[in-house]
């Protein structure tokens, strides 16, 4: 198998990446390095049966180069940016989100590519009235750019996969957390641990720290896709990708406090419901279609964040060191 | 009121200006002319509360000159060929539905206009499965660019409506139909009339004429859209808007050939279920929140294509006499 990672070169794809070529597959990596790091990818370059393209997906026909002999596409370009905050452009989940889908789908039914794998969100839910959240849940009205662009791009790949007979695996996932540093501000526990780093005595939370959501390992992800790839074989596939429980932002920040060894930090907190604007406070999703294709989290949403705050950590220390 | 038209040339929009004028408000109509019509809007042009602006909604800031003092938009522009046919551009719908959309999204958050109701369609939805089919749907995976794209927008609105603080109305349209006469090859019912006149003798179906859809006349879409407005309180209101029957193909052909006095028509069918690709073959919608919000439609779906047949056949009548 020849496959080709969109964002190959982010926390999620590039450990995709890896596992494909463990697997045995050609890997063609994609990605424009705005946010993905080339250093997520220097373990692979030395393989030949590892390609890596710099290469911006809103431009068309960027990956066409790219395509010959792809048997299948794993789409996971996107704005990694979750929040909008005021003063931001408002189009950039519709650019980076929603026209970078409809370039890749359009180069893949170009190049007759026949399958698709594409990295959504539990964002495209919005608040949903009953948790956990099964696949079939009520129609949607997304609360965020982010849901809203990733819904759009869905609504795309249906259709496409209708008309021009692609088969379609998509993944909502739940909060994806690893050992790879994300850039400040982006995921809850580097925010943490930087804001504890600079000022051990207290911790700001954004919201009321009630906030609850699911969290599944980088490397579970990775094998979930793969898993369903292999067993779900729809034409249109589309699975929530996470464990059964979830855990609160409180929770979150009693154990980075307690990994780095704190004592007596204050929490002060921002104080509404949602930790920002189009954020959804909590959400769980319903894995039983997942649980009954035959794969299951090995890691609850806790030991999730616990693995991932140590090895976040860790890396930063190594950095520090350096 | 001040209310701004997009697509106010076309078939609905100009249908929704007029009455707007009648019942007291200024409007201004935006319009490309790419399918809209001047003659559609020749009547209202005299009238001092009435502008007309021609202006590609594609380019970002093209009705930025128009939004001074407007209370509310109704955004009706969109492509109005539902149909993909092969060979045509796969994004003309992501443009002219959900890139203008987005547009239209931006220059009202940007000039703080408060209400938007937005045209939206039953292909949203897909191939539900029970019929008739609620707002509160499952999770809608549509087959058509154009639905999937009409889903993108009202995923952009929702987001919009939640994090700019926006009040939305976004309305399922079913099968508007009424006495102004289309393109040839948009609906079932000019395309039926232009095809019975070339070769009254034989008529070609698409699909094999079971496909049965819901229909409401255009004057009647008008009065519901602005009925809901002003009843429908929510922040962001969704509603089906059409009558609860549908009607099949096949019998609009029986009616259409009674209207024009053909004895003997023989009907060939082009055989698939669906119409075309992206047609869905059979769709009735629920519309019992809007019956409960106290709407009904006067006629139902047979009755609103009979009147149909009759306005178009003496429209396209009087043209040909010309």
């Amino acid at each position: 198998m020849k496959a080709l990672v969109t964002g190959g070169a982010g926390c999620i794809g590039s450990e995709l990446a890896a596992e494909l070529l463990a697997r045995g597959a050609q890997v063609i990596v994609v990605d424009n390095l705005s946010s993905g790091k080339i250093e997520h990818i220097d373990g692979l370059l030395k393989d030949s049966r590892f390609e890596f393209l710099e290469a911006d997906l809103l431009q068309p026909g960027a990956m066409d180069a790219a395509l010959g002999g792809v048997d299948m596409v794993f789409h996971l370009a996107a704005n990694p940016d979750v929040r909008f905050s005021p003063g931001d452009p408002t189009d950039k989940d519709l650019q980076q989100n929603t026209l970078v889908t409809y370039n890749v789908l359009e180069a893949m039914r170009r190049h007759r590519v026949p399958k698709l794998a594409f990295a959504s969100t539990s964002a495209v839910y919005g608040v949903a009235e009953h948790l956990p959240i099964p696949e079939s849940a009520p129609f949607p009205k997304p609360i965020s750019l982010y849901g809203a662009t990733k819904l759009a791009c869905e609504a795309l790949i249906s259709s496409f996969q209708h008309l021009f007979g692609l088969q379609c695996w998509i993944f909502r996932f739940a909060n994806i957390v690893g050992s790879k540093v994300r850039k400040r501000g982006r995921t809850v526990i580097s925010d943490f641990i930087y804001r504890l780093k600079e000022t051990p005595c207290c911790l700001e939370i954004l919201g009321d720290g009630r906030q609850a959501k699911s969290y599944l390992l980088n490397a579970e992800c990775v094998d979930a896709m793969l898993y369903v790839v292999e067993h779900a074989r729809a034409p249109l596939n589309i699975y929530n990708l996470g464990c059964d429980d979830w855990i609160s932002v409180n929770r979150i920040a009693d154990l980075v406090v307690k990994a780095m060894g704190l004592p007596h930090v204050q929490y002060r907190y921002t104080g509404t419901e949602a930790g920002w604007p189009g954020d959804v406070p909590r959400f769980r999703l319903d894995v039983t279609a997942l649980n009954h294709l035959g794969w299951k989290a090995g890691h609850n949403s806790e030991e999730a964040v616990r693995i991932a705050i140590h090895a976040v950590f860790e890396a930063l220390e190594g950095k520090v060191e350096k």
